[in-house]
Parts: structure tokens; sequence; C-alpha cells
């Protein structure tokens, strides 16, 4: 595949461009809303619409049932394309998802959001974009693919551009993937030969500064609940006299955190990777702004705290943590009740980094808790899962590769960009299939993921359309 | 007035005691919640009843009016008796209220709870007793001194044996006597006259182990909220970069007890009295059961904990305490949300002892924690009020008149206990008269008060009757 194909190709993405939003439109007016069993035909509409373009630029491609004939999940769309006998590259897994997340509240919504508007950029943003629900979560990234593999369907007559590849959108992101991980063990054989995972569910650095993340964390979640009395008890007859799970669950979590807020579970960091040198070079020569991103949320400078010795981005993409999500006991309505609770509970949250075992972390943080089990109370435990870290080597060929045609596309050096949230497919495709994932993105901060008014802007749109269609060169080279 | 007139008034109380629970059942069948609008005509039902009982002993009695035109409270009943002009010895306010508590959950009530009945005892309790809303707190214990002042008037025709005595019950106990303070104020002048006041709204130390309570713990009873970000984060994107309120809240109120788990505001203890030997001495003859106390809620010995240095009940009776009755901060339901929360809150109360003043402990705390504040967060605090200890001096001749009649009229010996309760009344009594309280009440453990199938046992209510009748002679001879 010459260069000279990929100008044509992105010529023709060029010219046809209003097609290409055309058919996304189309896609977005499908409410595939996973959680809600009301949408239960609609998410299978939406999965059999994504099968349709997937065969029409050359893909094999079927709608796969999921779940069970008592507990039916929604479809997962497998597609494949052989790749030309020529092509020496990497096998890639696309990873994307049609199902999106439930529209409430609707009356904050500017215009309906399964009616998909084009509105010129207003003070919020410069850009053209697309209004509805699922605009850029992920109905609109996937379309990115899908448009560069029309592109070059059309203009050189080969399916995925003579790359070989496996499609595999899934239909309940949004709602927990549930039936992911048995679907991928029923057909590891087949997923087994893919090389490396190509997701497009993430977000630039800022408009016009294209990224690739080559890591996100990964999550042990629990719940703690300690417990005394067997009943709740007056503070007056009994302060002072027994055990008050309130007081014991706040003197036990305080010891997670040491003076410089690293967690104190033994072995915490055991599986954790140093920071290169290069790597925090590199990330420093981003010029993420601390102070500007806490105003964003209300902070002056005085809140960019964490981990001693590291700057909030590294805290961020390369260092794990220790979180009180959610604590709760005793009376928490309005005013004053005089109780001593049974019980207090905490969901307490790690994320992940490098080598880091979500279920390794989660037993670990149990025996922390009951080592140190408070004088006349017993713990309950949960472990609510999660899942691990996800990382891509730095000189990973592909992830060099995926630079390179962000590069070519879009003309601007993409940034090398780490998550600190968790994406569990990547680490699901990691522990089962052994593979390393590419995030390859063009959302943006102010995109509205989850919330009404969902957009993605058509120059995003075009940028990931255009990188695709490059990838598809790139890729070939990596057979040379 | 003679011994001959209290044998003759202890048997009149023996023969007539059918007559006195019938009376106590005709109040109990008014249904006096004070904190339901709906009920607000049976509150002035029942504090009328109460100032016809009064005027047929004797007393003088007034039913006021309380808060005001637009606000108005329920009344309360104002009586006096002149006493003999022979009589000597002290003025008693006697204290009670005539509302009840709300009835829900009705479901579990066994009968009707303004339908009082008489039953023999059960497998819980070997005595026959009124089950009925109210029968122990406060009306049933109102009546024994009633019924007292009956037979008194009935056996030597002078209104309250020729003691002198001002009556307050109110009508507001049980929905946070906000009408009482004003009203004391108001009459400020006419109840300085009296020298001590006399509340039967307490417990004995057992079945057939009469006490009188001398003290009760006063309360501060506070809320703090630390804020952090002006929103919910992604403790994905976030965790590790800013204050997370949940850990902070945690890290400083687990630094509110030291390791003898002594509160570590500083000047907290400066008002409180250190435990003489000799009350030490007496508690500990009581042989209270710390074992079996826990063993009732659920809990083993190791359960004992509290300040070093003293026991369950010296910790429950003489020392104050900190106590988290609630806390609360991000996601509380169920399963697993990923967030860091803008803020987190704890209801913090605070059991205080001797001249431990609520307004100063509570500032106190508020100092405390913004001396602590988390880098990058800010304090939010609410004062719920509170009231001051109260504490009768032990070698008061009001207290031993009390005892002795106890005494007198029961052939027992009483215990001399304090309770780590609050009770605001008494302490608002002390703050604006000066007055101290003797608390002679007659109610057991298992009354269920504020529960379903409240009640009261009649041999609990003879002793108080009879005990409250024996008082008179021994007022009078505190005059001899």
């Amino acid at each position: 595949m010459t260069t000279a194909n990929l100008d044509r190709v992105l010529n023709w993405l060029n010219d046809h461009e209003e097609g290409s939003v055309r058919r996304l439109v189309d896609w977005l007016r499908i409410p595939s809303i996973s959680t809600d069993p009301a949408y239960r035909i609609e998410c299978r509409n939406a999965a059999e619409w994504c099968a349709t373009q997937l065969r029409e630029v050359g893909f094999k491609a079927e709608v796969c049932p999921t779940g069970s004939s008592e507990k039916p999940g929604h479809p997962i769309v497998l597609a494949t394309c052989e790749g030309s006998p020529e092509y020496k590259g990497p096998h890639v897994l696309f990873y994307g998802h049609y199902d999106v997340q439930p529209v409430d509240p609707i009356n904050l919504w500017e215009s309906p959001p399964f009616e998909p508007v084009i509105r010129e950029g207003t003070s919020g943003g410069p850009g053209r974009r697309i209004v509805a629900r699922g605009a850029v979560d992920d109905k609109g990234q996937v379309m990115m693919f899908l448009e560069a593999m029309r592109a070059w369907k059309e203009q050189t007559g080969h399916a995925g551009g003579g790359v070989k590849f496996t499609v595999l959108i899934e239909g309940e992101e949004e709602s927990g993937s549930v039936n992911l991980e048995p679907f991928i063990k029923s057909r590891k054989q087949m997923l087994s030969a893919t090389n490396i995972c190509l997701i497009s569910d993430t977000g630039m650095l800022g408009r016009e500064r294209p990224a690739i993340t080559y890591g996100v964390r990964g999550m042990a979640y629990t719940e703690v609940t300690l417990h005394a009395a067997d009943q709740d008890l007056h503070s007056g007859l009994w302060g002072g006299r027994c055990p008050n799970p309130n007081n014991e669950l706040c003197k036990v979590l305080a010891q997670l955190w040491d003076a410089d807020r690293r967690v104190t579970i033994p072995g915490f960091y055991d599986a954790v990777r140093p920071l290169e040198a290069v790597e925090r070079e590199n990330w420093k020569k981003l010029n993420i702004d601390d102070a500007a991103n806490l105003a964003k949320i209300g902070l002056k400078p005085d809140a960019n705290v964490g981990e001693k010795g590291y700057s909030a981005t590294e805290r961020e993409w390369a260092r794990p943590t220790a979180e009180i999500n959610g604590i709760y006991g005793g009376y928490t309505g309005k005013g004053a009740k005089t109780v001593i609770p049974a019980h207090a509970s905490a969901k307490v949250s790690f994320r992940l980094i490098a080598d880091q075992d979500p279920a390794v972390i989660t037993q670990a943080f149990f025996d922390w808790c009951s080592a140190r089990t408070p004088a006349g109370c017993r713990w309950e435990f949960v472990d609510h899962h999660g899942g691990p870290p996800a990382t891509c080597r730095t000189d990973s060929k592909e992830l060099q590769a995926a630079a390179r045609a962000i590069k070519r596309a879009t003309g601007v050096e993409c940034a090398m960009i780490k998550s600190g949230g968790s994406i569990p497919v990547a680490g699901l495709l990691k522990t089962q299939l052994g593979l390393e994932t590419i995030f390859m993105g063009f959302g943006l901060d102010d995109d509205r993921v989850h919330s009404p008014n969902e957009k993605f802007e058509i120059s995003c749109f075009r940028m990931g359309a255009r990188s695709h269609a490059a990838l598809i060169s790139e890729l070939w080279s990596l057979g040379d």
C-alpha cells in the first residue's frame, strides 16, 4: 500500500465527509441504551446496523448473541477481514461499543438525545459538532474507524486496506460488560491470533493536540464494614463504655496513608515499576497546567496534593492510590440523633499500576484491616472486583506506527499520554489474550460524555478518520 | 406531719391502688403526641386533665399557653401549693411531661397504644404491667407524684401534705422542649423561689433495686463538613492528584482520641472534676455486671473499652466522651461508584461532665478542626446545640431525704447512681434558676420507652407512689 494510495484515501475522506457524518447520524438515531431493558430491540438494531456497515466495507460480520436464554445479553458484533496475502504486519483487534448511556436528566438536553443535530460552535467551544447521545462515546469514535475502512475499500478495493483485522463491537460497555469475558473465552482460539488491540474511546490532550493513550490504571474496589453491637445504641448510656464503629473505622482508615501519602499496606508497591527518567522528561514536556486544571474544579494550587516525590501527572499516570469513595455509618439525616451505630462502612478502591494484581491488592487490604481489628469489633469484607492495569510498552512498534499515522494524518506530533482511569476491557484482553492495547481516541474534555448534550466535534472526527486511515499504511510498513 | 400520718397515707395508697391505676389509664387514653400537629387538641386535653387532677388535690393550677400566635406551642401546666405556715423545709419544683412519643411502628403493638391494658407478667418480666404509650414515659411517673399528693390530701386535708410545691408539667419534652426556656424566663421571679427540683423520669438499677439518679451528663452536638472540589470527581482521573474529603476527614477525626482513648482537644478536661475515691467505692459496691450488660447488646467482654483508668460505670457516669454519631461522604448506595466527593461530613457529639460548658467545648472542637485543616480543603461547622451537665451534690440534704424516703417506703436501701444520658431540662434549671435536680424514677431497663408495647409495672408504680408520699415526711424533717 503506497503513500500514493493513502493520499487518495485521505482525499476520499475529505470529499465524502458529509456522507460519513450522515451515516454516523443514522447510527446515533438508534437509542441503544444497554442498561435499560426497554431498549433491548434497539440495542440489537444498533448491532445489526454496525454489522451491515462492516459487510459493506468488505468484512465478514456476524451478530453474536450473548448471555443465556434465561438471562440474555446484548449481542456482540464480531467481524474479520483476512488481509492481503502480502500483508506481513500485525493482526489488529479493533474494539468498540455500540451501546450508550441513559439520557437523564432529559430536561437538560437542548435537542432530543436521539435526534442528532449538527450545530456550529458556541461559546463553549469553537467547532461544528454533532450533538446526540453516543456522539463521541462510542459510536462517533467507532465510526472514524469504519469510515477509514470505507475509504480504503473505495480506493483500493481491498477490505481493511489489506490489513488483517478482527473487529469486536460490544453492546454492554455502559452496563458492566458482564458478557464480554465469557464471550472472549468462548472465542479464545480465534481471538488469540490477534497481535495488538486498538481502541478508540479516549481523548486528546486538547483541541488540536491529538494523543495516544498508552496506559490506563487498573482498579480493585472493596467495601469494608466494621461491626460492634448487634443494635444501634444510645450514645448517652453507652458512650465511653463500648466500641463505636464510626470512631474505630476512622482510626483504622486514617492509617492507610503515611505522612508522605504513600499507601501503608505491606507489599502494596511490590509490583509497581519505577518511573523511568525519560518518561518523566517526556511528560514534563507536555506542559500540563496543574493550576489551571485545579481551578476548573474550584481548587487553588495548594490542593495539588498527593504522594510525595511525584508531579500531579506522574501521580495520575504512574502511581497507585487508595481512595475512600464512600463512607457511611450511624445517623446521616438532618439534625441530631445521639446514636452509636451497630456498624459503619467504607467503599475503598485502589487504582493500580504496572503489574499490580487487583485480587492480590484486595486480599492484602483485607489482611491489613484484620490486623487492625479494633477491640470488640469484627469486619465484613466485600470484593466489588475491578480490573488489572494495562500499559503498552513505549518501545512497541505498533505504538510507534500509530504515532506516525497521526502525524501523517494531522500534521501534528501526537502526545504520548496515559490515563488515571480504568478501562477494564484492556485489562481483560491482556489477561485473557496477552494483548497490549493502544488507545487512539479523539474526544475532548468538554464533550459531555455521559451528560446531557453530548457532542463530538467534526474536526475531531475528521482527525480520527484520517489517522485511522493513515494507520493502515503504517501497519503495512511494519511488515516490510 | 408525724410518722403516724405517713403510715395512714401509705395505707391509703395501698387500699386505693385500683383507683390510682384507673386514673392513670384515663390519662393514657389521651394521645398527646407532641411532635405531630394532628394531636394538638389531644395535647391540650392531656394538659387540662392534669390540671384538673392537681386542683382536686388542692393545688392552684393553670394551663399556660406557650409559643406565639404564629407558632403556638403546647401548653404548660403550672401549679402551686402554698404549704403549711409551719413548714420550714425546701420549696420543691416538681417537673414532668404529659406529652408522649409517636407510636410507629404501629404494627408491632400487641394492643392499641392508646387503649391501655393491664396484663400479667410474661416471660419478658415477672410483674403485672400497664401497657400503653406513655405508661412509664412520663405519665405513669408523674402519676406516682399525683397519687402521693392525693393520699396526703385525703388523709390530712392539707394540699401537698403541707409541703411548699411548684409543679411544672410540660407538653414538648418529646419534641425538643423549644418553648420551655422562654417560659421559664418569663416566670423567672416565681420559679426562682424554689430550692430544689424533683424529676421522676428515670429508672431503677433493676427490679426491686430503687435508685436515685443524682447526675446526668450534658451534651454538645456538632456537625462538621470538609469541602474540597466544587464537584464530585472521577477517582481515576483525579485520584492521587487532589484532596479526597473522605480520606482527609478520617485522618482528622482519628486524632480525636489518644492511645488511652482520652479526647485530645486542648482544654477539654479543664472543667472536669476528678472522681472522688468514696464515689468510686460506692459505685463499685453496686456490683454492676459489665459482662452481662455487654452480652445484652451482643458483645463479648473484650468490648469493654473506653478511657484508660476508669471502669465502664465510671466512664458512663463521670467521664466525658467524643462520639461520631454519623459519618457520610461520597457514594453510599449499593455496589461500586468511583467518586471522589466534593465534601464529607460527620456528626460529632460530646457528653459532658461537671462544669463543662457545651458552648466552650463546641468552639474548642471547631478550633481543633481548623488547626488541622487538610491542604486544599475548608470546613463548614454547624452547632446543633445540646445542654449542660447536671449533678446534685452528694452531700445535698434533699438528696439524703429522698434516699431515706425510698428506704422507708420500700424497705430497700436505694442505690445512688448517675446516668450517662442527658436531660436538658436539668441543665436548663441549673443555668436559669441555679437549681440542682434529684431524679427519683422507677422505670426499668426493659420498659420499652419510645418503642412499641411501652409498659410500666404495677409494683414499680407502687414503689414510686409510696416513695413520693414518704418524701413529704422527709421534707418536713428538713425544716425541723
